[in-house]
């Protein structure tokens, strides 16, 4: 049975309404400005709503959702049992002078729930708190270096950033050192060069940037770089802000058996609700103690209470194994999907933070074509970030998805025989 | 009649669990470890509930919030109109994969209103919109200084903070140049002695800093850095976060005649909701087109809709104009009841956002002991910091607070019969 083609009309009329008074239209990932990683043409650019693995357009059209809003959504969209928590809190307050006692109780589960935290400061953005972190961590090493990895994402702060961006200026970048992912020589090199002058390493838990396949960290990656971070008293910051509790409730660092000496959450933290933390180990404390770091908003108390509820229910319903599990399922039918058509599909990174490729065409435009035809029939992929996979995605979603996929594969298969 | 004097068992049982697994208990302005502006006996940490101009301490007492969660609540704590729309949306769709169309409504909104807005940009925190405003100045100008006035407060990207401050490196400020408020000559020199080399000036409208009277534009200085910024190709900012909706709907540069090129909000924009905007010119659009600036949370739906109906609803209700009368009522009361027991209190800046400070006492120490007796007897001012009034403060409220303000003078002119 053929699947519907969607057509976007009201899209793009509200695109036209957008461009008028918001640079860009649609910035962030979504915005054309981006080079939105999907052909523009088949892609939805306003939602209306959403509810458990869906959402719908400003058309009306129903899309199985594998970005979750870029990573928030983890237990499905308007989750029943987060959004009465946060809306019990609402009714008695959210954004006061103090703040409540949730954010007692919700540093108190994380401390319990995350393995390396002794302790959980929150803030608004994942920038946020990976600032605060290369702030703590030179502030508590009186250093200025910074090591980062290649393909990495921390956020859009200026000292994250790269030299070639729009406002950016040497100086925000003049401490930094960048370093090719599970490159455990350079590693030990950089350290060498650069003896008592490192403040901090930071790092995602494994290689999920754009553009190519996602890369696990190598045997032996992870504890290396720990012993030398400890060794050379360098602060070891992980950036979980994407991954975080899609691999392992305790942190990802915990996944892939160590500790990192602070490590920052967002995204899934709270199923949408705004807010993030840092959490980290005891020799942290003192140095957070004593930075000036604070926002509008950050003691607003209705995220904290649907953070502790979204955490919660991760763990009642075994998060985040169920996701590695659907994520696994659909890996291997949409391998094999691809078989069938006598095509090669890498699908890289953990199962429930999938990234795709189709192999065959190193150009990548193919593999575009694809996507673009599983998006105008229902299914939101997106070329060459990572997916994401909810809780409340059931079987029959990811039947209908390998379906769709199959389907735009044959079409795709037809305008490219020579491949 | 004597008020009830609050004590607060509860409160201080919650910090001592929070200071377990929070960084310094509670962070941010609250913070006993910011050198909390109040004498911290005197002082409830947690807030357990809030309602139009008041909220409850975790033991229970009622306050009558002139802190107003710091600047956040301007309706009215929980207001039925903004709640209302903010659940209609949340009902919908909140954090989706794209963004929905109540953002286009949010940004006509605000262009609409904002008498220097051609564009609208949304983000999270206060600190978004100022680090996006100085960085979109250094990408259009290719200049790297920024020029800033004593006292100012722009967030805590490390640009912005001091040297001084915990993890800020001196490449992080070596360019920023810090003038005098009010110092129109020494603006002129400055500008002189780095022709071609000023990226932007950032300000607050009037210098609403802590620790000492709140300080109006003097007469032209506005015209004047409004004239050399344009003559420079300079772009000016200003950094309405605090002071927006309080003194002008349509923008405190409004409010001063003149025009920002780009102006930045947070706060009071949504009644507590999170959400932050950059508004700015047409010649600005494409520089912010250009950037890549984004945050986990920054299409959150709910918060755009709450901002639509906090907009709407302080045009209906005639704000700002009504918090600066409330705000002057107060102010002569308190003025009078400083004078009846034979003190002079200074009230400085506007008075939808007013300073206090007790002149008879240069250590300010008296003045804190005021405010002690103040807060201990349910008026939540705060010392050296300025204070936020909101539209339902009642002229119930006013009474009972310049009643308790005397008592509260009254007992401490007793301790102090040499003043």
């Amino acid at each position: 049975m053929a699947h519907e083609i969607y057509t976007y009309p009201k899209s793009r009329e509200l695109f036209t309404r957008a461009a008028r008074f918001i640079p860009s239209g649609v910035y962030g990932h979504l915005g054309p400005a981006e080079g939105c990683f999907i052909p523009i043409e088949a892609y939805p650019l306003f939602g209306e709503r959403a509810s458990g693995s869906y959402f719908w357009d400003a058309d009306g059209h129903r899309f199985i959702d594998y970005m979750c809003a870029y990573g928030p959504n983890i237990l499905g969209y308007n989750d029943p049992d987060v959004d009465e928590a946060a809306r019990k809190q609402r009714e008695k307050g959210d954004c006061m002078t103090s703040p409540s006692s949730v954010m007692i109780d919700f540093a108190e589960l994380l401390v319990d729930t995350v393995a390396s935290a002794d302790w959980a400061f929150f803030a608004k953005n994942g920038n946020d708190v990976t600032t605060l972190a290369v702030m703590a961590a030179r502030a508590y090493t009186h250093r200025k270096k910074i090591v980062f990895f290649k393909g990495y994402y921390h956020g859009i702060s200026a000292w994250t950033q790269k030299i070639d961006y729009a406002g950016i200026i040497e100086e925000d970048v003049v401490n930094n050192i960048y370093i090719d992912w599970n490159d455990a020589e350079a590693v030990e090199r950089v350290f060498a060069e650069n003896k008592n002058e490192i403040a901090a390493v930071i790092a995602q838990p494994y290689m999920h940037g754009n553009f190519k396949d996602n890369e696990l960290p190598a045997d032996g990656f992870w504890a290396k770089l720990r012993k030398l971070c400890t060794e050379n008293s360098t602060v070891l910051v992980v950036d979980d802000v994407r991954a975080g509790f899609r691999l392992d409730i305790a942190g990802s660092d915990h996944y892939f058996g160590f500790e990192a000496d602070m490590i920052c959450f967002c995204k899934a933290i709270a199923n949408g609700y705004n807010v993030s933390a840092l959490c980290g180990k005891e020799f942290m404390k003192n140095t957070i103690s004593s930075m000036s770091y604070t926002g509008s908003y950050w003691l607003s108390a209705v995220p904290f209470a649907a953070g502790i509820a979204c955490i919660e229910k991760m763990k009642k319903l075994g998060c985040p194994e169920i996701l590695i599990a659907k994520g696994t399922k659909l890996k291997k039918e949409l391998i094999k999907a691809a078989a069938d058509v006598g095509w090669d599909l890498h699908v890289s990174g953990i199962p429930s933070l999938f990234y795709l490729r189709l192999a065959d065409d190193p150009s990548l435009m193919v593999h575009q074509e694809w996507i673009a035809e599983c998006v105008r029939r229902g299914v939101f992929f997106t070329s060459h970030h990572n997916h994401f996979v909810n809780a409340s995605l059931t079987d029959e979603d990811i039947a209908e998805t390998v379906s769709v996929a199959k389907e735009a594969l044959e079409v795709v298969k037809l305008r490219h025989p020579e491949l």
